[in-house]
């Protein structure tokens, strides 16, 4: 299945900043990071579970906000983009 | 439907911020700010369309990137937040 990670901090303190680069770091494990802080995953149930586990550990729960959605469907149905799109889809053939 | 907003502005620039802004007060009409730059909206085929059609005179194309999610199912389905969470679902009673 595909979860989108949406994930807030205070990036104004160094610790914040280091959290969202750990949240980035696990993320990036599962999946292609969207935006600065959107992560669209591809998983399994028992990654899911990982993932879930993995950023609880992450996160600092009294300052920052994770949120986490299951994604259905096909990707152009679900999904309408404007502007900059750094998504790679590499179920398909790259054209270089 | 209920569509999922996510939005990357470079917010050092006062233009930036300001784009963020108009993007936030667009998306405030059709539902909640749940993260600093991602929004949950309620919305009609109409509004829908209103929505993406005010989004897209909002951002700077070649710096900016949009997108648009849309969620199916249940909230407690597609969803699972840890940490903070600003959302308030107005559907329930409030309790006080």
């Amino acid at each position: 299945m595909t979860v989108l990670v949406t994930y807030d901090v205070e990036t104004t303190t160094r610790a914040g900043r280091r959290r969202l680069r750990s949240a980035a770091k696990v993320c990036k494990n599962y999946g292609q990071r969207v935006q600065f802080s959107v992560f669209e995953c591809s998983v399994n149930e028992a990654q899911y579970e990982a993932l879930i586990s993995k950023l609880k550990k992450t996160i600092k729960q009294d300052t920052d906000s994770l949120r986490v959605y299951k994604l259905r469907g096909n990707r152009e149905d679900y999904l309408m983009t404007f502007g900059q799109d750094r998504y790679v889809n590499f179920d398909e053939p790259l054209v270089l």
